[in-house]
């Protein structure tokens, strides 16, 4: 089968790889339908997070099942099946508590030894513990399936950083960050009944999105001139909940800035500033939370998908260009310069 | 009257001052009856945290009112009355919201112009939003008024480290600092339903206290031999909760790294490792929450005061010394030497 590898700094190649099998009872082999390119691979893309070259990369997918082991029963061949962005056994404590990404079984597609989500399929271990079935009759509706496929990442990492960050009806919430981790983070918190979401971005295409989804403010300034502006709305508060979707030392700083007093921030950006913009003395005084991390996708998978197949919510704008698997490389580009949001992946 | 003086590392006087008046309306003199030295006055005597010399000093007493100026409508003269460590005007929004340390109109005892808890008597701004009635009749219980002496400071901040961490019924909770505030956070942890209390500290007569406290377990390693002694005694899995109660980044690297994926850092150490010992990786790996702060002493003062008067908690252990006001420059060497724990200031 043909897959996305990524071989070293700005080097992702699609090329033949071995096909995705059925290795042990719990495996599932997807035929992957959709997938995407995510904000995070970039990390990659640029060199700044390490990788083995050689490596599969991609962890979003959509698909359907072409083979399950012996002792699958939550999933059958030809379902069609959404894949969070780290696999788990659905059994263990952690996932039972919901923190499935804290399974000691689970892992991230793309790490040695597994296939990655950008490629035409997947080995998925723990198949009854991962995947989520989608309705049939969603394999016909292009934006339904796209809308779905940002539940494997962006729409439950944006959800996690509103709870992270304590968004509650009647909240005033800040978004800094307006990739589309920070715009779904924006969908999160108006679906989670705020208020007021001040939508911290640049790029007018996608503070639309924002608008779209429920931003009621939108402020471009950085830094400082951003904390005062973002004060300035609040009535010299800060926000309640601010959700931090870049993961930069000047974004955390900001983030940390615009919260107000007894506020939280719920962080999803990988973060890539270490702790120099986590002001301890400034959130000490001010009793800020910093919460979040990377997001369980598989524990809010079926309350997201509820209320995408209702219409409640739609994350489909996020993707704002589409590529063949062969156009995979082209599409990590158009993302790094920042001339695509963010690229689905079609097959 | 007479009071403390800071003029500079490891130089506290008492000194002749003027006397404490009221000033404003809503001013009360407060005459003082017990005070205390508390852990975070070191870091002033050790001259790390900045002081204008001549500033006071002190932020923990409880006392009878002696004068209160026309608008105090909530204290009389002649009623023992206990302050928490920041003063608040009581009806702001964070004040009513329970953040009382947040008050615009709030301030802390011994910033320049403002009288110190350690002299024998305080000007108390907002008296109606910041000073708790006690019963009269503990005036006469030595045991009870200096249990009740530390709900103006420990015993609210440990109780803050708590709640912070999410310590819930059941919950497997650790302790980081065996000094006031971890001992009080140990407490804090037992009166809301802990089923394990791990308390990190290698002082015997501390541990001790932390035991009968409720203390299930005591590590008295420090580093990553504390870290792997705490996973050893939580399944491999370390705590729900963990109240830092330190502020080195020392403890701040030991609480993270001894937090359960999904659970919580109360941090109540005034931190003075900068950010350097938060791991912001490692809590966005685990999903670790970091929350804390300047307690808001005041807005706990009512529960506490009645599981302390119904005998539910005593905190009185975590004084072993006594001075009078003249020995108090004696109780802050003995504090800063470790040979007393915490020093109650007799009047």
């Amino acid at each position: 089968m043909r897959a996305t590898v990524i071989h070293g700094p700005n080097d992702v190649r699609v090329e033949e790889v071995p096909d995705a099998a059925v290795r042990e009872p719990g495996d599932a082999v997807v035929r992957t339908v959709l997938a995407c390119i995510c904000g995070s691979d970039l990390w990659a893309y640029r060199g700044v997070a390490k990788r083995t070259p050689g490596q599969r990369i991609g962890h979003e997918f959509l698909g359907v099942v072409e083979e399950v082991g012996a002792d699958v029963t939550s999933v059958r061949v030809g379902d069609l099946v959404v894949a969070p962005f780290v696999w788990s056994d659905g059994t263990c404590e952690f996932c039972r508590e919901g923190l499935h990404t804290s399974c000691p079984r689970g892992g991230f597609w793309g790490t040695p030894g597994s296939d990655g989500g950008q490629g035409e399929a997947v080995r998925v271990p723990y198949a009854d513990g991962t995947l989520v079935r989608l309705p049939a009759e969603a394999a016909g509706d292009e934006r339904l399936l796209t809308a779905l496929l940002a539940l494997s990442d962006v729409m439950a990492t944006g959800h996690h950083a509103a709870l992270a960050a304590r968004v509650r009806p009647g909240a005033t919430v800040a978004v800094v960050g307006d990739g589309a981790v920070g715009l779904c983070g924006v969908l999160a918190a108006r679906r989670l009944g705020a208020e007021r979401i001040v939508a911290l971005g640049r790029h007018p295409a996608r503070t639309d999105i924002a608008r779209r989804f429920g931003a009621t403010d939108v402020v471009a300034q950085r830094g400082e001139a951003a904390v005062e502006a973002v004060r300035e709305l609040t009535g010299g508060h800060g926000a309640h909940a601010v959700l931090e979707a870049v993961g930069t030392e000047e974004s955390m700083r900001t983030a940390i800035s615009i919260a107000r007093d007894g506020g939280a921030v719920g962080y999803v950006g990988v973060p890539h500033g270490g702790s120099a913009g986590v002001d301890v003395q400034q959130m000490f005084n001010r009793n800020v939370t910093l919460a979040g991390g990377v997001a369980p996708a598989r524990a809010y998978l079926p309350e997201l998908l509820a209320d995408v197949l209702a219409g409640v919510i739609d994350p489909s704008p996020v993707f704002d260009r589409s590529v063949p698997l062969d156009g995979v490389p082209e599409g990590y580009r158009a993302m790094d310069e920042r001339t695509a949001l963010k690229v689905r992946v079609t097959f």
